[in-house]
């Protein structure tokens, strides 16, 4: 029930074709959703140019082919996560416009964009093996119409590739931090910056790393503050919460 | 070295009075903190107005109110997180402008302000024993000149009373999410709201929550996106870093 | 708003006193618990006479009270669990009708009861050490207006004690196992019966039982079906769902 | 040793041709089951239709078809789970009734049926990938002979999905709650509903989603009562005590 | 129902006072441990002289002490373990004969005693703080009446304190091994006997240990064939375990 | 350096033509083994008949091949566990005479044998898929000369069926007890049998069986005394250790 | 900017050429690995002919070989750990000069030596399959110019294959431990030997082992000091970690 | 059996005095240590003039004095660690030449000297929270006779305090890196410097730190290869491998 729906309702009341007790009946049982909730929902969508999101793991191809297109049909942005070539074929058969980022496993199909916001979203990684789930949160934040840049393979390890680079560090709205291994990286930005940091653990590693962990509990422990994490090689996760919090001064 | 040493020392090689070849070797060999990068740091300190944090807990009373009152005299403002009343009563005697939120734990002496961000931190608690964490974001963002709001107990149990208030959550910048137990109510904020949503896992609870690690995974892997972590019970780095998001929009 | 303000409402629309536009604005932002949702919550507890309960660990004694009484106050069933003597002498002194289960640590005050459902409870408990555990089980459950036996200390370290009472046991309505160090009890008890099993994991026991994790995988792990789990030493909870499966035949 | 064997016994050492030590030697040598014990478990079987089960995952083809064909000899309900479309080719040759539901990988071949409870057991799944889950779940609770809804991919990350639903849920006689990733959803329908609640945590997800124990976790510590867990994918399990729950009604 | 009573049922049946109808009926409900399970049992304890134990930990002392007097009133062997001085004066006040181990925290009562099996069960410890569960182990094995001998600290960080013994090592029955920090000592031994070895990981250590993880996990892997593992600190059940596979040259 | 050699050296001590001080150099660097260390280990092999043990897995084919065909070589009796058919056939090549147990996954030659205790080894296992690591044990401790007796498929989901054994059960020397899931068994036969019981967890099961975890527990935190553990799936370590067990009243 | 840039600024600024402000602010904003940084570091591998280190796990073969080449064509020594003969393959047809280690899996062109320290590294093994692990740390400390030494197959169940070679152990200057199982190994060297162990837990085991956590923890608790761990399976860490040892004392 | 005793035997052997044959027999029954094993032992402890340790954690203070001053009294130099001072008191009324680090809670008596290593230990710790861990190191490594230098509280969060100190770490023979939280500090050093590196995680932290596991598996996974780890909080190992390591260059 929307809007117009209500306005017929009160005016049937109005005008004595319905009964009040039958208009009670009808407004307690309304899903409230019909009464703004998910109009609120919807709206979000359109004015924030979010887009709506696959995650292509373990689904089937022709599934996900079947979503993107009616995401596309229905006016939205398509942003495709963890998608094989295979799947990203198959997207292009129902899309041709569909784009594919193949280091970050992105597929991308852009229908509208919004304003962008003044800052810059940096993003930086700590190996090369990171830079999967790196470029899975660049073309997140791009998507949502930010401006991005990248800082690749500055590990602790090698402490002045990433001192270096500080100036842009300094500059940045938002940093998201990438590394495997034992993740040292986001403390060390973390003490460079004065803007928020998300941290990004990626299961990089071998050994003691476990899958992550060793990162993740490395980065929730951060001596700086100023750090958030999210899920273990979520680099759209970072992207995304990195492009909410970019786009914070786009608020009225 | 500070600017003026460097100043000095350039002098000196333009007079003559100064070898180059023994000028680069000072230089070479200069702490190079000393040629802007601390001096950035303690900028940082002064633009933002961000606080100077001691953490109180496994501290000796005595040393907290040294640092306390070491802060204060260089012109800082004092923020001490796990204090205990003891501490407050240390502190008060070296500072007696000192004010103690009980609740949060948490001593503060503010001697400067900055420009308030025109955006709103909304702090929302799950359970009243989670409130002393979320005190503790709550007084961090306010020491930071942000404007807070807070909405405690209203756990997922009993979801109206959160949806009851959907409006202020909504118009928030930041949302802050404290949760013990299984900490689910990150995951359904994270899906109302467009703004970036940190959560803080707590130790409340028991049985199977393990101290906090129940809720942090839940809230590590939130089926929302837009929702990071911080450390558990660690309502000091959530405050701070949403105060850091709201600010944004303060950073030309 | 409730089912009256909202007759009040939708007769002024009638009237011509209240304009469509108005009324519409109205119902879209009216906190929709009003509209039946907290009513139906609080018929909920009406209906069922399900206890509101207070969890008294990590709370203040006078706070305790003070909850307790408000309650009360309210009409409600009293049913506090892990209270101390000291929280029961604290809750007695403003309600003298309060009554403590020493062993279950639990203060109950019922105001009024529900028909009793025609099935039984049967708690079966491994070794004296999960009594209190059991009988918090058991509290919960009476006083929600249940009829409960008990089967203590029928461990399988020797089985016959188990086997000999089968015969209550398989005429239960539903079983609540409750059992620290391995947990087997549940498995075994949820071979012999046909009725649904609620598994507590206590945390008794020493070494590699790790506070309770070795008999809560123990009985996740159940080759006997039927077998579903709380968290460990949660004997309210257990007591709980016990009580609603005991009173499903009693819904229309 | 039945009922008959017995009465023949007896009637020996009646009429003398059988001496009472020896009489003796035999009743107490007797294998207990033969005294009552396994045809109270037969007696089980019959009096409630409850199928019996083939966990099909490593067992290999061959052997999955002999079991269930030796199940339907004797008469019983076929419940094969976790079975590929190998399986039931190879199962389906020995039996041609067989029936595959595909998504919840369950062979189903019922021989007979039992009265129907009057209450509803309503299956819901957070995500579309929890469907496999939800749907063994399902067939195994309809394999029961209970009336069975189900309400799929109403997760909390848009929580009018499922409050839009609410009716229904809280009608049913008992909800089983199918969720991975942070596995919030127990909680939630854990504070709508007023029946008990079967949660299955699924091992959708990734990084600290670590196969399920995010989910196990968040399910065992929900703060709303009335949740009982069972294991990490169990779709049947949740659907056999979902079935022994509502049939409590029909318990005499 | 013993064999008497068997009997009689059995004649009345002959006499034809009992109808066979009666007579299956009684003997359908019979408590099977009536037909010799629990004889068996107690059985058991009389014929091998295996004492009721009593684990203090977490009992009241009046308790522990009312527990002992009713063994000891049934003629049976006593032995409480983890047992306080406290705890030992309540005992003795009751039975003044009972006599405290005060290393091992046991107390022992022993009223009969069985033949000493030819074998000898050797108790190893590592380190010096390994010795009260060592001595628990003693202790135990020695009321079981077995022949028990003690090799104390030797453990493999000076490998010659334990191979300067190893004639009596190789000659043990049964070899306890006793071990905290890391508890490479189970698998030293391991690789030098011939008989059985039952390891005991000990809570003994600190930082990585985790509480006698470590060891266990040592223990459990151990590279030498012929190494089984009890509980953390479980010296009672080491030395149970090592008394019944010394007595197996005992059993005809 | 063998006895001979020593004697060799003092009879040149005594004839002189060897300085003592010579003579003492020459002992003091001797490997210890060579005095009589490694010829008792030797010793113990041919004593004892204890197979020579290859564990294949993460071994390549032609290695496995030429291990065993040494070990028998040099006489003594082969077995090879988790051997796949492709390396028995690599055996079989060179050791016409080794037999293959398939369902253990065991290759096995025999030489010569010892004699046989007096005692059984019983080998009980509660599901049809624990019955590879059940086989696994019982070749091994036939190798080793034993009786061994098995029982299978008597999980604790259906009691009578292990109960109806118990005859057998309580009469053999040595319990070897096998179970995935929860485990539970071990506990129920510690509590029916009088002789050591050696548990083996294996990794059957799902979800939060965790590979063998949630069975290792159980069997460690058995609450029949009597039980030790080996490592999960070590069917051979349950085996050997069980035989030396059988074997301690072979020991003069 | 280099020395020499430096250099010339500095001749500016004397000529006044540039004003002291303006070199201010150059010299402020200057990166300082420019200022000798980096160049120190680039000395450090010069100097100590440490290689530069390939992880090829998870590398494309195209990939490792480019980057190997680029190492080569710098003038740096080439050490590639986990190489597969792919990469091998790959890297041979760039550089022809290549050699392939195949047990440790390493590829290594040198291309300069240094001077070798006089200590000498020993690598000690307890099984044959954790002969990989132990390669790659003796070629990592050989490429790096050490003298190394190795014992393979000398686990702690046969103790006198190790204590037969105690005289080569304890002239080492450094020890470096490899073992998988229960990692006991690590504990005996380090009783036997006065230079520094360094261990390697391997994941070479299987149940309880945890790919390598159960030695790890072994190693970490180890009761003789003298020993520091390094990650599961990390031969090269070790072999580097060594080599810097035994070159301290080429350090001036 | 000493070198003494030995050549008394060889010359009764030469005499005649005692035939070969019973030469054998004692020689081959001879515990080895007295062959030189413990000898070499007792050698190490004179050459090196590593202290015998008592880590006085756990043992009862006149224990801790008593075993003190046997080693005083046998002429060793004496190390107390994890000692209060309590501790200190009993040691120091038996031993008044006692002296007592506080922060490092380590007591010591020094007896003799050896000479002192020409190469530097550093100290770095991350936190003062770190700085007992650190002095435990500190004193060790000197009572061992080496040159120790100490950095502390330059923790990762603010990088310039550790970066303007790099000449020191860079001129040290080893390194110890003291550090809690996420541990970060190792990495970094073990990037900035060519000597090997020991690091050490503390129990420092909160939350997700668990008791310093974060900083161990940062720790073991470090980018920065030439760093391996000791046990949480485990001071005393890290100066003790420090100092073994220094003295690398005093061995001949």
């Amino acid at each position: 029930m929307d809007a117009e729906q209500l306005a017929e309702l009160l005016k049937q009341v109005k005008s004595g074709d319905l009964a009040v007790e039958e208009a009670i009946r009808k407004l307690k049982s309304l899903p409230f959703e019909d009464l703004g909730f998910a109009r609120v929902d919807g709206h979000r969508g359109i004015r924030c140019g979010f887009p709506e999101v696959i995650f292509c793991e373990g689904k089937r191809t022709d599934d996900i082919a079947r979503i993107a297109e009616s995401i596309v049909e229905s006016g939205g942005n398509l942003l495709a996560t963890r998608a094989t070539a295979e799947a990203y074929d198959a997207i292009k058969k129902k899309l041709p416009a569909a784009q594919y980022h193949e280091r970050g496993r992105v597929v991308v199909l852009k229908q509208h964009t919004q304003p962008v916001p003044p800052g810059t979203i940096m993003i930086v990684s700590a190996g090369t093996s990171d830079i999967p789930v790196a470029e899975e949160a660049r073309v997140t934040a791009e998507t949502m119409d930010n401006e991005v840049q990248s800082l690749y393979d500055v590990g602790v390890a090698g402490l002045h590739r990433l001192l270096s680079n500080r100036e842009e560090l300094t500059e940045a709205s938002v940093v998201v931090v990438i590394a495997g291994m034992e993740g040292a990286l986001a403390s060390v930005v973390g003490g460079l910056v004065a803007s928020p940091v998300i941290a990004v653990p990626t299961s990089i590693g071998y050994g003691a790393s476990f899958g992550g962990i060793a990162p993740l509990l490395t980065m929730l422990n951060s001596c700086a503050p100023g750090v958030a994490v999210v899920n273990i090689d979520n680099g759209f996760g970072a992207g995304y919460i990195a492009a909410l919090i970019n786009r914070t001064s786009m608020r009225e």
